[in-house]
C-alpha cells in the first residue's frame, strides 16, 4: 500500500487523467463521481448505491455532528452507513453557505472527521457561492486561507485524506487568488472547487469552465481535483477535459424525490415520458407507467437507482474515451447536450494551448484514427500541433520552391501511395508535392505516416469555416517556406474544388504566384 | 382488433412517425427493430431476445425451406422458434444477392411463408446490391416488378402482412422508377427497402439517406417501409427521421460473435475495453475482464444480449425524440457518431423542404422549447417555416416604413416584456420596433409568443455562418416590408455585436439606409 493520499496519473487525454488516489479504504480510481448520502433521510441504503457501481460516497459531516454525534462516533462512518467502501465527509459549507451559519468550529469538525474515521475530510471552508457580492466572495477566500493554515497543525495526513476548497465563486480574480495560495499549502492532498452549485442550478456552465480552468491551470498537476456539486452528466466530461478528478453529486436523489428522470443529456419529468430511452437493469423490466404507479417511496428509490446508472455510465463514457485519446470526440458529441453546454464548449477555444500543452502524443496501444467535424475538430491538440510542427520543426527534404498541391481523400492514406501523388510524381519529377486536406491543410510526404496524418477521417462536406481556415493554414505554409510558385489540383470532391479556390484567391491576395485550380486527370 | 396490415400513424416529428401496424400475433409499434434469428444457429434463444424488449422478430424462410421444412410446416414458425410474438420471414433474397441463386420457386416461397404462419411474409425479390453493375441492378428492378405482379393473385393480405421490397440499390434512378412502380400496387401493405448492407458495411451512409429519400418521398405516406440490413444503432435515428419504420438487423450476434461490442455511436472490439460505458443489465455486474474470461459460447450469449440492450435503447430514444418534438436535436448530438454519420447529416440541408412538408406544427401536450447550436440548427423545419412566414404571411400592424432594431437575450422572453423593447417604445413610439437574434432572425411583437419565437435556447457564441445567415434573413425581412429606415442597436453579447455589423455591411451594399450599430444604454 502506498502512502495515504498519494495520487498515481495512470492516463492521461487531454488536461483529464484516470488517476489512483490511495485511502485508508482503498484506492479511489477517477475521474469519480461520490453518491451523496443524507444522513438523516435515506431512501435507497448506501450499500445499494455503491451496488449500482460506486467505490465512494460522501456524507455530511456536520450533519452527522448535529443529529447522531454519539453513535457517528461510537460505531464509525462506515458502520453507521454500513458499508466497508471510501467515505469522504463534508465540513459543513453548503450549510454555511444556505443557512449563513453553521454551530460548529472549524477545530470541532477537524476532530469529528478524524473520530468517525473519514477516508477523505474536509476542513470548514466558507464558500463564496456564486450569487454573494464581491466583498463576501473576498471575506470567503481569506476565511478560507486563515483557516486552512489554521488548520495545518490539526490535520492528519498520515492517517487520511485533507481537503483545501478553493474558493473565489464567480469572480475569476479570487479564485485565482485563491488557487496561487492554496498551491502554497502542499500538506494538502486534494483540492476542491467550492460553491458552483449556483452556477449550475442556472445553468451558467461557461463559468463552471472557467472557474475549473483558472484554478487546475495553477494548481499542482499531480494533485488531484474535486468539484462540489456537479451532479448532471452533461457536464462531467466537459471538466473532466479540463483536468477534475472527482465530482460529488445529491441530483441523483433530488430529482428521484421529484419524479425526474436523468439521461445522459436531458431530465425529463416521469410522466412525460412514454418510453424509457435507457436500458438499466431499472428500466428493461418496466415502463414509465409502471413506475408512475408505485407508491412514492419505492418509485423514489428505483429513479435514484436508475439516475445513479447514468452518472456511472457518464463516468465509464469518460474513462473509456480517455484511454482511447478520444475525449475531445466524446465533447463535440456531448457539447449538443444543451445550447449551455455548447456556449461553454466554444470557450474551449481559449483552451488550445493549455491543452496542448497537457495532452500527450500518440496514445499507447492500438492507434485509434481522429475524428473531424466542424470547426470544433480544428482546435483539438492534434490538429494543432500538426499545424505548428509545419511552420517550426518541419524542413521539406525537397528543395525546390516550386510546390504542387494536390487533394488526397480520406481513403488515400498514407498519402504516399495514393494515385495523384505517384501521377504528380511523375509529371513534377523536380517539384515538391504535397497533399491537402480539409482540417489538416498540408500533408507532406515526410509526414504522410505519422499521427494523425494517416489515422483520421474527416466529413466529407465540411462548413465554410472549416474551409478558410484550412485555406489560411495552407497559405501560411507557402509563406513559411518561401515558394516562388505554386500548383494547385483539384479532384471530383466537393471540398477539393472550394478549398482550392479558396487558397487561389488567399494567394493572389498576398501576391503568391499561383496556378490553378486545375482538375486531376482521370 | 383492426385489418390486418392496417397502418396507423399516431404521432409525427420530421417525416419520422410512431405507428401501429396490425398483425395476426398483435400490433407492432414502429419505429421497430426487428432481431434477425438464424434457424440454423442459436447462440441466444428467441424467447430471450423477445425478453431483452423486442415485440418482433425476423427469420429466414428460405433457410427453413431448405434445412427444416418438414417441422416448420408441421409447428408453425411461432412453435418453432419458441415464441408467440410477431415474427416476420424474410424470402431468400439475400441468399439470392450472397449466393447468386437459390432453390425455390417465387411461388413456392410465397406458399411456404402462408403454411408457416408468418405474420410478415416478403416476396421473392432479385436484390441489386451496391456493388452489381447497373444492367444487374435494372435487371433485379425489373425482375421484382414483374414478379410482384404475379404474386397478387397469391398473396393472402387478410391473414398476413405483405411485403414488396423496392430495388435500385445505389442507382438514385433505378430506386425511383422501382418506387413508382411500386405504388401503383397497393395490395401490398409494407414495403421495404432492399440492399442496402453493402453501402452500410462500407460506411456509406450518404447512399442510404439518398435511397430511404427517393423511395419515402414517392411511396404513399401512409403506408411503413421496412429498411432491410440497418443493424447499427448509429443510422437509426436519422432514417427513422427521413420515413423509415422497420428494420432488421442481425448485427447484434454478428458482431457478438466476433468479440464486437455495441454502443450509441461506436463498435468496440471487447479486448480493448477497460470499462463498460453502458449501464445495461450485462454490464453494471461485469467488468470487460470478467466477460474475457467466460467461455466463449457465454461470451457471445452475453454480448449479443448487450448489444441488443443498445439497440433498445437507440429505438426508445427515438421514439421518446419522436413523442417530445426534437427529433433533429437528437440527429444535431447522433451526427457526431462518426464522420460518415456527419456527411450524410450534412445532406439533410437538400431535404429541408421535404421535412417541412412532412413535420407538424407545435406538438402537442406541453412546448418543448428548441434548442439551436450552429449552422445545421438553421435547417430545422420550425426556423425554416418561420423565416417563409416573415416573408409572406406576416403583416406587422405598424406600418411604419422606419425600422428599429434590437438584440433579443435568451432569457428574455417573451420579447415584449423585455426591458430594451420597453425602452425603445419610449423612444419611437411612432416607428415599428421589432427584435432579432441569432437563428431566428427577426421576432416582432405580434409573433412574439408563437411557437418557437418564445420557446427556443441558442448558443451565445453561435459560429460565423449562424451570423452571416441570420443576417442574411434580416436583409431580407427589411427588403421585403420595404423600410426607408432601419436603426440597429446593440447589446454587451458577443452575437449582437457581430450579428448588428454583419447586418449594417449587408444593408449598405443593398443601398438601404441604416443607422448604427448603437449600443443600448444601462
Amino acid at each position: 500500500m502506498k502512502t495515504i493520499g498519494s495520487f498515481e496519473i495512470k492516463d492521461i487525454d487531454l488536461a483529464a487523467r484516470i488517476g489512483r488516489l490511495y485511502t485508508p479504504h482503498g484506492v479511489l480510481e477517477t475521474p469519480a463521481l461520490l453518491p451523496v448520502i443524507d444522513p438523516l433521510r435515506q431512501e435507497l441504503s448506501t450499500k445499494e448505491i455503491i451496488e449500482t457501481g460506486f467505490r465512494a460516497v460522501i456524507t455530511n459531516a456536520y450533519l452527522l455532528w448535529l443529529r447522531r454525534r454519539e453513535e457517528a462516533i461510537e460505531k464509525g462512518v462506515h458502520e453507521l452507513l454500513g458499508v466497508s467502501s471510501i467515505v469522504m465527509t463534508d465540513s459543513g459549507a453548503y450549510q454555511l453557505l444556505r443557512y449563513g451559519r453553521v454551530h460548529v468550529s472549524p477545530r470541532e469538525i477537524i476532530e469529528f472527521q478524524q473520530r468517525i474515521g473519514s477516508d477523505i475530510a474536509v476542513i470548514l471552508d466558507v464558500p463564496t457561492g456564486a450569487s454573494k457580492d464581491r466583498q463576501q466572495a473576498e471575506y470567503g477566500v481569506k476565511e478560507t486561507l486563515r483557516r486552512a493554515v489554521q488548520a495545518l497543525e490539526l490535520i492528519d495526513v498520515e492517517n487520511r485524506v485533507w481537503t483545501l476548497p478553493v474558493q473565489g465563486g464567480p469572480y475569476i480574480d479570487l479564485v485565482k487568488y485563491s488557487a496561487l495560495e492554496s498551491a502554497k499549502l502542499p500538506k494538502y492532498q486534494l483540492y476542491a472547487l467550492g460553491s458552483p452549485t449556483i452556477s449550475l442550478e442556472r445553468y451558467d456552465y461557461s463559468t463552471i469552465v472557467e472557474m475549473v480552468f483558472t484554478v487546475r491551470s495553477i494548481l499542482p498537476e499531480q494533485k488531484p481535483l474535486h468539484l462540489f456539486g456537479a451532479g448532471h452528466p452533461m457536464i462531467i466530461p466537459f471538466v473532466v477535459a479540463l483536468g477534475v478528478d472527482m465530482f460529488d453529486s445529491a441530483s441523483y436523489i433530488l430529482y428521484a424525490r421529484d419524479d425526474r428522470y436523468m439521461t445522459p443529456s436531458r431530465t425529463y419529468r416521469l410522466h412525460d415520458l412514454d418510453y424509457f430511452p435507457c436500458s438499466c437493469p431499472v428500466c428493461v423490466k418496466r415502463e414509465p407507467k409502471d413506475l408512475m404507479e408505485l407508491p412514492k417511496p419505492e418509485r423514489t428509490r428505483l429513479l435514484a437507482q436508475h439516475n445513479l446508472y447514468v452518472l456511472r455510465q457518464a463516468i465509464n463514457e469518460v474513462k473509456t474515451a480517455i484511454r482511447e485519446g478520444r475525449l475531445w470526440e466524446l465533447l463535440e458529441e456531448k457539447s449538443r447536450a444543451h445550447p449551455s453546454i455548447h456556449t461553454a464548449f466554444r470557450l474551449f477555444h481559449k483552451y488550445v494551448d493549455y491543452l496542448e500543452k497537457r495532452a500527450p502524443g500518440v496514445k499507447g496501444g492500438e492507434v485509434h484514427g481522429i475524428f473531424l467535424y466542424s470547426e470544433e475538430s480544428l482546435w483539438r491538440p492534434h490538429i494543432q500541433r500538426h499545424y505548428r510542427k509545419l511552420l517550426s520543426s518541419y524542413r521539406p527534404r525537397n528543395t525546390s520552391k516550386k510546390l504542387v498541391l494536390f487533394p488526397v481523400s480520406s481513403e488515400e492514406k498514407p498519402v504516399t501511395t495514393s494515385k495523384p501523388y505517384r501521377l504528380l510524381k511523375k509529371m513534377y519529377p523536380q517539384l515538391h508535392i504535397v497533399g491537402y486536406a480539409p482540417f489538416l491543410a498540408i500533408i507532406p510526404e515526410e509526414l504522410a505516416e505519422t499521427y494523425p496524418l494517416s489515422q483520421h477521417e474527416y466529413t466529407r462536406n465540411p462548413n465554410k469555416i472549416v474551409i478558410e481556415e484550412t485555406a489560411k493554414q495552407i497559405i501560411a505554409y507557402i509563406k513559411h517556406h518561401n515558394y516562388d510558385e505554386v500548383i494547385v489540383y483539384t479532384n471530383s470532391e466537393e471540398w477539393s474544388r472550394e478549398l482550392a479556390e479558396y487558397v487561389t484567391l488567399l494567394a493572389r491576395k498576398e501576391g503568391i504566384k499561383i496556378v490553378g485550380p486545375i482538375s486531376l486527370p482521370g
